[in-house]
Parts: C-alpha cells; sequence; structure tokens
C-alpha cells in the first residue's frame, strides 16, 4: 500500500517481475478488497500470489515512532513480519522510509556485530555503477559504524554486481590537512590496516561519485544523503537545460528530431527506475526500499533486486564476513600490544 | 602564481577584466623575472599594474602549516599582506586553497563575532543562481558557526547577485524524525527565532540545491565540499553521455550538427568558468579563491566577484548584519527569562 501509485503500481510491477523471474511467489498485502480485484486482471501472477489482508497503512508523513507503535496491522509491518517468520524471504516497499527502517530494525533485529543498519543504493557513473552507503539512517556514525558499512557495502556489491573484488573508498573533503572528521580519520586507519581481503582505495571525494573511482562509496547518512539528492537534482536540472535548449529554436527542434532515438538511449541510461531498489543492510532479513514515486517497471527492478540478494545469501554473507573482520581486530589487537612494547623500551 | 596555469593565465585573466572594469588597479605578486615580459604583453594592463616580486611560491602539495611556517615570502603571502596593509583591497588566487585559507585568517584575522571564516560560491540552478557555505573550511560546525555562516551568506548573496531579500536555506537530510544532528536543529531554531531581517525558510535538502529552492543554502565544510563537487561531478557525467550519445548514430550526428548553437548555450550556462570566484567569508579583508584549473576568462571572472565585493563594502555589511544580530541575540535571552517566570510560577 506504500508508494504514490499503490497498490496498482506494486500489482503490475510483480506482474512485470514474474514475467522475468518465473519461480518467484508473492505474499500481497494489504486492502483485501482493493487488491483482489487489481490481482484478477493478471491472471498469471494470481496463480503465485497470497493476498494477506491489512486493515492499516503507514502514510509518508507517519513518524517512525508513531508508525511503530500505531501501525501494527499495517502493510508494511506484516509483510517485515513475514520475513521475521520465514514466510517471505524478503520484503519490497514503496512506502514511507523511516517507518520501514524503524519497523524493520525492530522486528527483524540488525545482525550480531553490526550496531547500526545502513541504507545503500547504486548509481550510473562513467564507469559502470557505484554503490553508496549509508544514505540517511544513521545521521551521525562513528569510526565503528563506517567500517561495519564498508564490510557490508562491498559484500553488496560482490552479489548485486557479481564482482569479484569491489573497491571501497570513503567519502571525504578535498582540503589538505582539514581532511575529514575524526570518524572518516579513524575508520580510514582500520580499513587500511586491517587484515581482511577488502580493496580500500582510501579516500574519495564527491566528483568521485560520477567517476566510478569505487565500486562502493562509504559514508554517513548525512553526507550520505545530501550527495545523493544533489547528485539526482543535478542531473534533473541538466535535463531540464537541455529541453530547454532543443526548443530554443528551429534547428535546434530538427536536430533533436534526428537525434531522438539516441537521445532516448541516454535518457533510459538515466533513467531512475534502473536504479530502483535500495537495500536496508545489516538486518536479519532482506528489506528493500523502492523509490515512492515510481512506477510499475522501476518496482520490478525493486523487486529483482530483493531476488539477487536473497538468491545469492546476503546475510550469511554478511555473517562471515563480519567472523572475518572481528578475527582480524582481534589480530590487530594483539599486533598493537607486541608492537608497543619496543616503542616503550626505546624511551 | 598559483593554479595549474599561472602566472600566464592570470595576467591574461587580468587584462580582460580591466577591459571590463576599466578603473582597476592591480599589485601582481610573483617571479619578477617571469611576470614582467609577461605584463609587456599587455600595454594597458602594465600601465596600471605593479609587480612586487616573491621569492618563495606555495606549491599545490603544501600543507597549510607549512605553508603558514616557511612559505613567507610567497606571492601568496605578500599579496594577503597588502590587504591587511592596505596597499590593495582584495586578493585572488587560484592557488592552493588550505594554505590561502589558513594564511588569511592568520593575517587577515576574522571578523569580530565570527569564530571561523566560511569558504562560500554560486551555483546554476533551474530559477538562477544559489549560494552554497561553507565549502571545506570548517568540518565540523556547531549552530553558532551555522548561523553566522547564515547571516555572512545572506550579505554575501544580496551584494553579490544584488538581492534584496535573498532566502537562506539550511541543508538537511530528508528522513522525518531522524532529520538533521544537533547543530542543524540547534542552528535552525535560533534562525528562526531571531528578530533580525533574515529570510529564513528552513530546511532544504540536497535536490533543493539544482532546483535554486533558497537563494543561500548553509551547511557545514564537510557537506558542502561533498555535495559542491557530487554537482560538478554529476554535471560532467551527464556532459560526458551526452558526448557519446551524439556519436552513436549518424542521425545523431547530424542532429548535433543542427543544434550545434543552442547546445553552445547549453554548455555555456553550465561554463564553470562563469561560477569561478569562491569567497573567503568573515575575514577583515576580501579574499577570492579561484580554481586552480581555469583560464584567463575564469579568473577575469574571480577577479569581477572580487571587485563587486569591494565596491559594495562587504565587510562593512557583514559587520553591521553581527551587531544587528548580537543586539538580536541579547533580546531573545531576555525574552527567554521573562517567558520562564510564569511557568516556574504556575508549577
Amino acid at each position: 500500500m506504500g508508494g504514490d501509485h499503490a497498490p496498482e503500481m506494486v500489482v503490475a510491477g510483480a506482474e512485470i517481475a514474474l514475467k522475468r523471474l518465473p519461480h518467484l511467489k508473492f505474499l500481497m498485502f494489504g486492502d483485501e478488497a482493493r487488491l483482489k480485484p487489481l490481482l484478477a486482471k493478471y491472471p498469471a501472477l494470481e496463480a503465485v500470489s497470497e493476498v494477506r489482508h491489512a486493515s492499516q497503512e503507514v502514510s509518508m508523513e507517519d513518524k517512525p515512532s508513531v508508525a511503530l507503535r500505531q501501525r501494527r496491522d499495517s502493510s508494511m509491518r506484516l509483510a517485515i513480519n513475514a520475513v521475521k517468520e520465514g514466510d517471505a524471504q524478503g520484503v519490497v516497499s514503496a512506502g514511507n522510509t523511516g517507518a520501514l527502517m524503524a519497523m524493520a530494525k525492530f522486528v527483524l533485529k540488525t545482525v550480531r556485530g553490526i550496531d547500526r543498519p545502513a541504507i545503500a543504493t547504486y548509481m550510473p557513473t562513467q564507469r559502470g555503477e557505484t554503490v553508496m552507503l549509508d544514505l540517511g539512517a544513521n545521521i551521525e556514525c562513528d569510526e565503528n559504524n563506517l567500517v561495519q558499512f564498508a564490510l557490508m557495502g562491498e559484500v553488496f556489491t560482490r552479489i548485486l554486481f557479481g564482482l569479484e573484488k569491489p573497491s571501497v573508498g570513503l567519502l571525504n573533503v578535498g582540503i589538505e590537512e582539514l581532511k575529514g572528521n575524526e570518524s572518516v580519520k579513524k575508520a580510514a586507519a582500520i580499513l587500511r590496516d586491517i587484515d581482511l581481503p577488502i580493496r580500500f582505495e582510501g579516500f574519495v571525494e564527491g566528483d568521485d561519485l560520477a567517476k566510478g573511482t569505487v565500486d562502493v562509496i562509504v559514508t554517513d547518512g548525512f553526507t550520505g544523503n545530501v550527495a545523493l539528492k544533489t547528485a539526482e537534482g543535478t542531473a534533473r536540472l541538466l535535463v531540464h537545460f537541455l529541453r530547454e535548449t532543443f526548443k530554443s529554436s528551429f534547428f535546434a527542434k530538427l536536430g533533436y528530431l534526428l537525434a531522438r532515438r539516441s537521445l532516448q538511449r541516454f535518457r533510459d541510461r538515466m533513467d531512475p527506475r534502473r536504479y530502483n531498489g535500495a537495500m536496508l543492510l545489516g538486518l536479519n532479513g532482506i528489506a528493500v526500499k523502492s523509490h515512492g514515486g515510481t512506477d510499475a517497471l522501476g518496482f520490478s527492478n525493486a523487486i529483482g533486486v530483493c531476488h539477487d540478494l536473497i538468491v545469492n545469501k546476503l546475510n550469511d554473507s554478511i555473517k562471515n564476513e563480519l567472523a572475518a573482520f572481528e578475527q582480524a581486530m582481534s589480530g590487530m589487537e594483539n599486533a598493537e600490544t607486541e608492537v608497543a612494547v619496543p616503542v616503550v623500551q626505546a624511551d
């Protein structure tokens, strides 16, 4: 029931996803009276779907705390509960992000070793695609949060893009000496020294996002949220300028007509629907957030992301990574103690 | 001597600026042996310029602290000293930003009432142009820093664009309840309650930068630096995609040729040289930072920004604004005390 065009968009999105991934099965949570007639339009989808009635909805205006306490019979909450109970292997929602995060964290709990979950998504770059996290779940992050984001983001990227060894960068600013706050500096030190097969490339800056300098960009939720929205806004601004350009003269209009098919591919390449599906990482369960304003095609992509993460056992990989990380960290602590001795003696 | 193409670019930039602003006079700091022959190529410029020899240069790799201690006879330092001594009314440099900030702060000192200077620039938006600050001078900011940035940014924007009452927004994230760190929340409370004729519009998000929702966007130096570079990177990405698009087929190439003149205007509109000239706000003196990689045209725009700020007495306006702010703040504190009384009595 979440998103601007639900539930029609959600059902139509599931239909598209089913055509691509015919082994999918759906639990649809929401107003039975609205969902059943909708599903009846798609017999193939109807055959693999089970409708479960929810008496409530989470609105886009509900505060997370309110949603958590007062929307216990909402479509969002019941869908998350289904993941917890093992009825579903993952949940996809186009609803209120803050509420989804709060409910998912409350119901599914964070993976052992992860203090806070993070939101991750991927964006187009000059070299392909780059994953960025956190996008707003955590306003203030310490070095441990950032290191955990790096580990989770690396696993997520490996699975999503089938990369063997994605490169990881920490988002920072470019002015020497002023470089970075304490969390960023400390996180970089840990990631540099740690004995893990993670390809840490050090600091990256805002423009490395679009360059695709690294496969994974790690940052706090405040900066990540601003960077993501700045990139989206700038892309829209250029498309707006471009549209005005092609309307500005007779020759420009004619030029547009001739280049139209190529320009359509340009638009397709930037199509936000292609990049729809932000992941809530670090929970005991797969939860994917679709843009609220997306359409059926965009929603089907979010379902596709959810599917890939389930099939590739994202959470098992994250748990393995964390176990290796803990081992490496205890190794580092021992190493530090050993190194400290001669320094003290030299004094 | 600063920037990728100095000193040729700087001298050629001054020549362009002089054509636009014939009343300008220049003090040129740097290697006399290189500057004098260059100036000889531009007799009109030579007639209004005085070369002052500097035996050192600040390199792009110099750390600010090193530049401060060991580059006391650099072109950058001598140029800043000239502002301090009243020989020049403003300084423009394409050199190392961190060094420029450190030297300018050390030599010129901050205006009374300003704890930390900030870097501000302006960017193209759907509605015209928007000023953003801080862009990297201050990695961590408290609410007082942000409020001071708002006051300085408002004055800067009023002068730069001749706006009577520019609107001001605080950059924040969009997820309700998680909204913002403490500094941002407290700064918003102060700006909302303060009795000043400042048009504070509350929180804005990353995409409001390109939308031009407000005239001034206030943020800490970490977020501002990332946002600025993300916007620049995204703009370059789209231009890159567009270039590929127009090469992708015969019809696309033909379309490009027809629309070329309009597309040139599109490029002009986005031209970073138009937006060259970041201001170091809050110092007892006008200091403008040009992009290091700019050309003569870009550098002439930075000189133009410097000129406008001098002519319009930026620093006097900032001082007046601060005096009014201090008065308003003491008013607020009194008001709070008065309000507190009945609450205590009611208890």
